[in-house]
């Protein structure tokens, strides 16, 4: 009996996939209206998130592109970087990230009104570093037009970095 | 006499360094208060330019910060794209461009207050391409906080694309 | 009739996937004691092909390891590098390719016997550029072992460049 | 007088630049006729090196070619691996060392008698990770013909890993 109560109380229940997609939702919503760099990830919406992969969406607008029309370099890996990141967030929550090395690959360019759908995987998370890919879709017609990768240490314990107080990354 | 005459007027007139920096720096001015992503690049300030590099100064404010407090990657990844085109823009006036490849490697934090030294080399000039890259230092003892690197494709000819109407990239 | 005759005549004849899996083993076959550096890939087997992707695997054995005991990160680039031109080579036959860029991330170690199972993807094939990616695993428990890219130029045309002679890549 | 005799004995004697360029060819002399993959590198015979830069020249000969009878991509790569993390050897030698990250850009093809000069810089050789670059001329001409980067991570002591061994990449 005893017995039984202790095991329900550290029984560690796995978040549902509607919880992980909520929480993911929270920490985006965070970003609008953001003074600090993070507001260029402010009109990205989660669609989907699993332990291993999250997926979301943006519609392209003008603050999003560069002097020829179309969606600008900058952005894109800036994206790379914050959804990647957030992708290893999902698991790793008490530890705070460092950029180790960001590439991405162009392939098309894109255009104001597109809605690219941005897919983050999570390759691997080590003791010391966590790499990651990500490939930026047009959702019309599925063709790929970046390709991104981002790998990132964990940084020494710090009190106070969690995902919580929002200074995980 | 003719002759005289006829080389006078094909003679190239070589600009000279002060009016190569001019030119980068009514270039940069132009980024401010743009609504594109563009934006971004604001607070870049050119110091000195030749044919095979660029260098630049940006001190570091909190719009360029993530959420840690340090330089945010896609602030980094993003002068890495904008300083390195617009090195390439020192010698390509009539092309577009269009990035083909990205890489950044983060090598220490940056805090407000810094002060960036941000050089970037064009490495070749190519028919079809161009390769660079980019070292960022603290000025305040010149350690390397990033390297980046950037590779661009030249676009096919239109009409209308110019250094001057601020459409090359 | 003649209208049907000449839709026979231009009609062009799909390679089934055995005909497209038995080219691709005969292209690294001639590796295969190669006194180029070609002989680096000579242990590789194709083992799927389509337009869009080309699965081979390799046991690892003492020449591709490194002192440490483990596959040498050299290998590992050397191997993205062909597969993926090969990957391209199944769609682009008539035109010689030059690497542009190539990358690897290393994810974990990989010891003499394991088998591992190389994906190479056609991201992109363009009008002057292909872009592909390439995934490593160990084939007894699917883990990934490293990731590559490689973006590459067509280079223009030379008589005698050909899949046939060899001397494509 | 003690004081003297201890302060000789603790006194670390700084290698002059003869004894670390007797030792770096030393190295290189160990992968000539190697059974595993160092032996891509038999070729590279080091020329000048100080604490935060390795030189190297390479003779191109058949063995490093491709079909097209140029400098196979997968070689280039090679040497970036190896020589970076041979000048990063030069520093840190007690410690194994696994690659995190490999990249190269390809700029000019190479041809069969040319003298490559290769130059490796230590950017930054942190706590647990050192970042490089590696920069590769023709000699000929001193146009560079690829850049690559290298980032490496430090494996957790493992007793009887040494450079002295040669076990230590």
């Amino acid at each position: 009996m005893v017995g039984h109560s202790d095991s329900a109380v550290n029984e560690v229940v796995e978040p549902t996939s509607e919880e992980l997609l909520a929480e993911q939702i929270r920490v985006f919503n965070r970003m609008k209206g953001s003074t600090n760099f993070n507001r260029v990830a402010e009109d990205v919406y989660p669609v989907e998130v699993t332990k291993n992969k999250l997926v979301c969406e943006m519609v392209i607008q003008e603050q999003h592109l560069n002097s020829k029309g179309t969606l600008h370099g900058g952005q894109t890996a800036t994206l790379t970087d914050v959804i990647t990141a957030r992708a290893v967030g999902v698991t790793v929550k008490d530890k705070g990230m460092a950029s180790v090395e960001l590439a991405v690959s162009y392939l098309l360019p894109v255009k104001v009104g597109d809605i690219l759908e941005i897919t983050a995987h999570v390759l691997k998370i080590g003791r010391t570093m966590a790499f990651t890919d990500c490939e930026f879709r047009r959702k019309s017609d599925g063709k790929m037009t970046a390709k991104g990768k981002h790998t990132l240490a964990f940084l020494p314990s710090q009190p106070g970095i969690s995902v919580e107080n929002g200074s995980q990354f």
